[in-house]
């Protein structure tokens, strides 16, 4: 028998659903940049996690990403006994995979280390095993080299940092003195560090958010707890590679998880004015008016602190049109915190409805 | 104790949910017209359904409905033991409820014969009270004297054509020549009938699909069985009763069911090519051309009879985005006959993607 | 033409779907006793709710309850204009409808006062019309007469009671001491009231909870906020309206909602032991030994408070097998609070884990 | 830094979830057997596949099952250049992974060739790489030394057998003469070979139905389309890997997939009456009797093809209690067909409901 014709029969197994589709997920862009939704922190069967590459573009692409990294641990690779080191494995496999479906690939490793300094990511990297090194700063150095993207990953990963609260040890003040450190990590698979918007501001620093997925993303985020992934939404000039590294670096990002959105006052604002949209009064009786406020995005927005005579609180679920009704005798204008987009480490949004 | 005070406790039971969201639907508008989504055939506890009036207005809400009408029998009041016969009653007490939620009320009632000539909608009517005659030659008078628009109901239905199989009978002849007849279904509750489009093109009836709801709309209409309920789309001026019912003489409707788009091809071949839009190529291997299709709806499209060389059905699942990869030696244009978007009685649509 | 023929065609209407399944509550007897699951506290269309009284019926089949009760307000019937006030009909309409559908349908009403002593549900009464009288003590007396199971419903319900915190009041007191007052709800809608279970142990009241249901139960109740409603377990000897109503009087009941089960310990503690069942050690290891627990209840249970080297917390999943590791140096018997399992006002249940 | 430091670190990210949930498969057992949940057809990282072999006993502890077989492909390994062939890699991976959470893991391997004789799973083996031989006929022989049960797979798979019908080959006749073919695959993931039966019939081969899966279980398996994977329900003397081996040597199996049960009605027959208990009648009027039946296991039951005045079709959905109403006029024995229970290559089971 021959083995071609055993190839032959056998690749009808990866051929099935050639034709797959990338949700959108309704978030709008800002005005002169490109909205791209990206996940900076992914694992394969290369480091401790259990999926082929492959598996992680399919995700992404059902997750309606733009853009994802591979960012296997350099020092951490527990099934080398079965499936050999190569930092690289994981890009090669994905690369031109990832373009035949429309993503960018952002070539990535993961540095692992004990806090301080804990883990890194070293982002639109070339070359992933160089970075391995004995010394961290070597690793550092060898990143920057490649032109890296350094993100500080999970500061206030409970394993590293048992109080949960992030903090700056010295190491992470002179990689930022040096211009070496680029990103933190805001959300981290479930976890949150309100602290980091702090580090973030008083560093300019970029924000992030990422799934460090470890599993199969399906079955981690999944109804009824989650709603997607953990995601940095990049303000950039074009859905391209450069243009997302650019942006990276400019720190034009907001990042989004479960209902949350973060970010700076300068992105939020106009992203939250991007979704909504006040209507005129469509109806009123003696005592109230009713108008709407229509919302479409995928991000339902929480009201809360309503003046007098007006609700004291709104809910604008996400791709609806929600009905609000006033006590006409309301002449302040109609301010309210917006409980779930975060602008600083205890600061939240305020919108204005003019209806 | 006073009674006045047991009153206002016990209005604290109704002030519940006060701020509802209409769900968006996302269906596109029309050049120059917006697109109504409208159910024509609804019951209540007044005829032989088993909910209060208000409950039809919450569904419609949630639903995303701009318009519905209360139809209820005229010939058949089962419940009249319990509550007497008020032909207006559901108006009456629907009136203001809708108003307060943004939503067109039809006022409307339901001819009830045996076949022929069957059941017959009144709608845009003014007194219910008035239609209900022995003779139903004088209530489809006493319809027409209140300027209504007569729709014959479900005309395939079982119960009063065995085979499933809807016939023109003198009696529906008569009524069209006298220019008394104005739309007919296609849809009613799960049916539909084919034939009805050529009963509509023949005699020039604008096209409608409606639930004819008797019980509860969220446990008939619910996944994994159907995501929405039939609905009449209606292309109007604006979105003002008045203009709804000028656009329903004027015959501008499509039909929407369970991923089927019904209706003449000047308005579905619009309605499509506001729903998709096809990319540039994004990549290219030495073989193959890759693209890109984008479906902002929330209908599917099922392509189907594709071109030697290029796939030969493709789906564009709802609100995402399609990867089409073609071989490059494919020249002539690429034309689809979309399965689920009918325009006459045996026949679909024809698309292009121009890439 | 003939209205018995208008009528023959019409019945077709109501034959739909003419059987119905009842879902299978996987809760288990108690030794000597059948669980019936019931809820006792429903409005219709004939006070202030929005539905017939068959809908409620349908819910309950669907829900799986083995007995419901009509409790429309005596004093509060807001539709009167359009449907005459009949204490009695959704009872008469209700009747042979449950019967058919092997329901137990207990005739009620509620009792309507504002606070003291707020409102009261009169359980397996045969007239309600009777119970309606301008004097509150007139109203319980009639319902006494007719052997009624009076409940006292929603004590804390912050409408009447605006800090949520029941309260006994002397009109409450002397009831108990006439020996009219045999119920309390610990439960209703989607509220509860920790301190309902001293009330019902210091004066011998039976624990209901229940919906108090004014829309429809399935847009209320359900995922994934919610996956059932409300429920008073009756351990009856039969089932039968009379062992319901013995099983009443003599305080058999546990409550259940959301994950909660609460009662008295003597019925609370045999009521687990028959869910779960721990099995033999299947694996062990040189440091840990494992064996596993099989919950065939629809109830998960939170077990908390661990001994050392035990898990500190373990949740038996509903219709789950769960693994247990434990270190093989525990020596003392494995005893664990189950949060959800309350058996007093402070007081959650203990079960040893006998492996 | 010390590298052991980092170890202990990084083992928390694979503590998570330590106390894993089997799903309880509601599915009876037979009188003197337990019901094992088997799937004998997966495929890992080590072949085709795109997961760590863990995943698989994962998704098999939540899917319910009692015992899951590795079957990767020994001619065909296209993940080689980064994961070298180790054909009992999988296995060597899961053993104990697979003890500690109480599955029982069966050593396999997939004997991989165009038609004839095409697939061919070795199960209950000790050493996979002896098995891969340049002639097929070696490679059976290498199986049947280690005491392999050897299964036909996916006979009516069409990239082998394009017409999808299962054909019966010469090597096919000599295997099963040699006493060498145990068993064929009735369904293998979404397919299903009627013409099996008939093959297993005739030659005393065990029915089995395997997933083959390559992806990720919970993406492929999952609602609305599928409700669990397809399973080999074996009826073993006790749940160990050796009872299990007597049972499928013994061709004591059903299988089971999409509410289709499938096997000899010797099991088929016993299996269904411990499903269902029917009910004394509960309740009648003049014309017709009530009855219950009651459907304790998760497959629903067609019943179809009922006799006169009896209903034509009945469905006892799954952990329901369904109603029954049939004309007292009926005298004779209330027998169905069970559409989905299928025992024979084109027949089905009939039972008869004893009220």
């Amino acid at each position: 028998m021959k083995k071609n014709s055993i190839l032959i029969l056998l690749l009808t197994f990866i051929t099935l659903s050639i034709y797959g589709q990338r949700k959108i997920v309704k978030l709008p862009n800002l005005p002169g940049y490109i909205t791209l939704k990206c996940d900076f922190h992914i694992h394969t069967v290369f480091s401790d996690a259990n999926v082929w590459p492959t598996v992680r573009i399919d995700e992404a692409v059902r997750d309606g990403l733009d853009a994802l990294a591979f960012t296997d641990h350099l020092e951490y690779t527990p099934h080398k006994n079965y499936v050999p080191v190569d930092f690289n494995a994981a890009w090669k496999i994905g690369e031109t995979y990832a373009k035949e479906r429309n993503l960018i690939l952002v070539h990535g490793a993961e540095i692992t280390r004990k806090m301080p300094p804990g883990h890194f990511n070293a982002l639109f990297i070339s070359d992933a095993s160089l970075i391995l090194q004995d010394s961290v700063w070597d690793s550092f150095e060898a990143a920057i080299k490649q032109g890296a993207f350094l993100q500080w990953n999970h500061p206030g990963w409970k394993a590293q940092q048992p109080d949960g609260i992030p903090r700056m040890y010295d190491i992470h003040e002179k990689l930022i003195k040096k211009g070496w450190l680029h990103g933190v990590e805001f959300f981290n698979s479930n976890e949150y560090y309100p602290l980091v918007f702090k580090f973030a501001k008083d560093n300019n620093l970029t924000l992030t958010g990422n799934s460090d997925v470890h599993g199969v993303i399906s079955e981690i985020y999944k109804e009824p707890d989650y709603n997607n992934r953990p995601m940095t939404l990049v303000f950039a000039k074009e859905r391209t590679s450069d243009a997302l590294k650019e942006a990276m670096f400019a720190g034009r990002t907001m990042v989004y998880f479960q209902d949350k959105l973060v970010g700076k006052e300068e992105y939020a604002k106009p992203f939250i004015y991007q979704c909504i949209s006040v209507g005129k009064p469509y109806y009123e009786n003696e005592k109230n008016l009713y108008f709407e406020v229509t919302n479409n995005s995928d991000v339902p927005f929480y009201l809360v602190n309503g003046i007098p005579d007006a609700p004291a609180s709104i809910t604008l679920a996400a791709n609806s049109v929600t009905r609000i009704v006033i006590n006409k005798k309301v002449a302040a204008p109609l301010v309210y915190d917006v409980k779930n987009v975060i602008i600083g480490e205890n600061e939240v949004l305020k919108i204005e409805l003019k209806y």
